[in-house]
């Protein structure tokens, strides 16, 4: 008897030796001789070790020749296990100690100097103490990392893919929950119960499906939103329950391998009615002419322009509440941002939410929302779930 | 008929303003004109608004004679729903927006100047926007906030202790727990059924006895650890069932109000063993040796000296894992820090740790927590779960 094939969630250690040596070739055009990296998802694109953030810092610096994890002594084996894509392996013995870790690591660099580079979202806080641990260096922040994660590995598009499929297998429990208590007759779900569900459903299905699952925030998460809270973009999931006639938003999502998508649908409950039918329908209509936008070249802010602008047309200016969307990768939002602000060109390999939503106060929101892969000639949406009204319409 | 008095999470707005007059005093002792705040937590500290930090900024300023709340539009009502406590609350339209949001700042100050101070925890990043967009301002870390929230007001005091109770409410609860089991004869419960019944009875404790419950990460959080996972002190939880003779560790807490505070206990399932008995017993006296060091003027670093000697000289040096223990406040592991690198002095009104603990390999660890106030006269245990041996054992 065969068993489908079991996706692992670990990329393997050649995966980093590639990245670290594009670290390299980017170091080399920007004049720096070493990078030193702290938020935990760099720590993780660079070396494949997952951790959460805490007042103990884990650091990684890539050299021209070597790359160095600095990682308190309680990680230790926790990094080894994870086979951290490291040269050398430091450890500090315990925080704040009596050394800084800063001052420990530049033991192990042993006579640092020349230009380093540290990413913008380094605390000053802990940049002061690198300075003050390696008197020879100048420190110089740069984007070369970030501008990297713009644009994803062939493996990263393979985790971003099937973090997609969660969302789209989440929505299907979702609404299948909604059709039981319907078809039941008995009380309908309220939002706590649906995001529990799907949430349970979610996490059961990667687990059944893949090895190696890395844990992450919001590894299955979902939102639920439904009537009148629905307006709320940034609400708080409710214990109210779904009432027949009611448009309600189900916002989920996931990472595989730390890799992120959502997938969000607007669903209406029962035969909609022509206040319902105009939201929903322009709604739909900008995500669907925002995302064919989404091409190599293109400018995030046009993007985002043409995409709100179908909003604007049809009369519900007052009722936008946010841009089209943002990039997607170990961060859940993160650059390029679809938004006025941001001139990035697309350019194959990025992953970005389009996500335009309408926010009637007292009415309901209507979002739909898909992770798209930018592809040479276009774009591809990673997620696939049903997004036109129709199919939208669960008879109440 | 009546019922008990229920805890509202929420601080009065008579609580900000004496925050935010503090503040005042202490600008003017640093010569600062301005102090700036990015954390969440000290926003929340500052002004009662909690939110979960998205690339979306949110700040907080307070000047000689005002304060400011910079909020994303996507929170505006919800800031307010939460009653910010401040003087002008300023929305910008979006992230990354055409201006930044350090312009929009800028622009509802209308020409700051003078000496302005940051947390230490502001990002290189940020700070360069705050520069580009505030010129005429000179800007210095300091550390003014941190040093205020080291030790807390009454009324934090409050919900530190509501949060001690919520600790032992669930540490009752997973004992429960195991002792129904084996009263039953069915298989004992896992690390993570005994993590989801603590979790699921802490959050309903809570919303049965509280109003206005403030949403923070790890609002009623559990590790369970059994058998050697237990000998890792930042392991994750498993699917591993509790064993007859096995030792295991409930780790347990959560934050009222925001404010946090841990349980922790070790417990054997059976008869003691010689080295059981031996290990809890050597864990149980450093505990009470290092929490009854615990007084105003002890320095941290002291204190932890005393606590680890307790088990050094037990002759098991080589399975400590790490420090007594650490500040607890708005952040569940915050300054001062019982180590050896931390010559903080000890004053009435902080809330520590103090958790040693005693980790071998391949056997299992030994840790018990409690959450302590320092007082004029000492200190005071806001955790009272039993912590001897004797209570400690459940027949199996």
């Amino acid at each position: 008897m065969s068993s489908p094939a079991r996706l692992s969630q670990r990329l393997p250690r050649s995966f980093y030796a590639r990245v670290q040596s594009d670290v390299r070739r980017h170091l080399g055009e920007e004049g720096l001789d070493a990078i030193v990296c702290e938020d935990w998802r760099d720590v993780a694109y660079l070396t494949g070790f997952f951790h959460t953030p805490t007042e103990r810092p884990v650091l990684v610096v890539v050299t021209a020749d070597r790359t160095i994890g600095l990682v308190p002594a309680l990680e230790y084996e926790y990094a080894q296990q994870q086979d951290i894509a490291v040269d050398e392996l430091v450890a500090y013995p315990e925080y704040p100690g009596v050394r800084t870790p800063q001052e420990v690591l530049a033991d192990a660099l042993s006579g640092a100097s020349g230009r380093w580079g540290h990413a913008w979202t380094l605390s000053t806080g802990d940049l002061g103490l690198l300075r003050a641990a390696m008197g020879g260096v100048e420190w110089v922040g740069t984007h070369l990392v970030d501008r990297m994660r713009l644009v994803k590995y062939d493996e990263e598009v393979v985790l971003h893919r099937e973090a997609a499929r969660l969302g789209d297998v989440m929505l299907a429990a979702g609404r299948e929950l909604v059709e039981e208590r319907v078809a039941d007759g008995g009380p309908l779900p309220s939002e706590a119960e649906l995001a529990k569900h799907v949430i349970g459903r979610g996490t059961a299905w990667m687990y059944d499906t893949h090895d190696n699952v890395v844990v992450v925030p919001l590894l299955a998460g979902g939102l639920v939103y439904s009537g009148p809270n629905s307006a709320y973009p940034h609400g708080l999931v409710t214990e109210h329950r779904l009432q027949p006639g009611e448009t309600f938003i189900l916002s989920l999502g996931g990472a595989v391998g730390g890799r992120y998508a959502e997938s969000e649908r607007t669903f209406v409950l029962g035969e909609p009615s022509d206040q319902q039918r105009a939201l929903f329908e322009t709604d739909a209509r900008a995500q669907h002419v925002g995302t064919e936008a989404i091409r190599p070249g293109a400018t995030c802010a046009d993007v985002n322009a043409g995409c709100l602008d179908v909003i604007r047309d049809a009369g519900y200016a007052e009722h936008i509440r946010h841009r089209q969307g943002h990039g997607i990768g170990l961060n859940f939002h993160e650059p390029p941002w679809l938004e006025d602000g941001d001139d990035t060109e697309l350019a194959a390999g990025m992953v970005v939410s389009s996500e335009p939503g309408i926010y009637v106060l007292g009415h309901a929101g209507y979002r739909i929302s898909d992770t798209v892969l930018v592809t040479p000639d276009g774009r591809e949406r990673l997620t696939t779930y049903p997004r036109d009204l129709a199919s939208s319409i669960i008879p109440a």
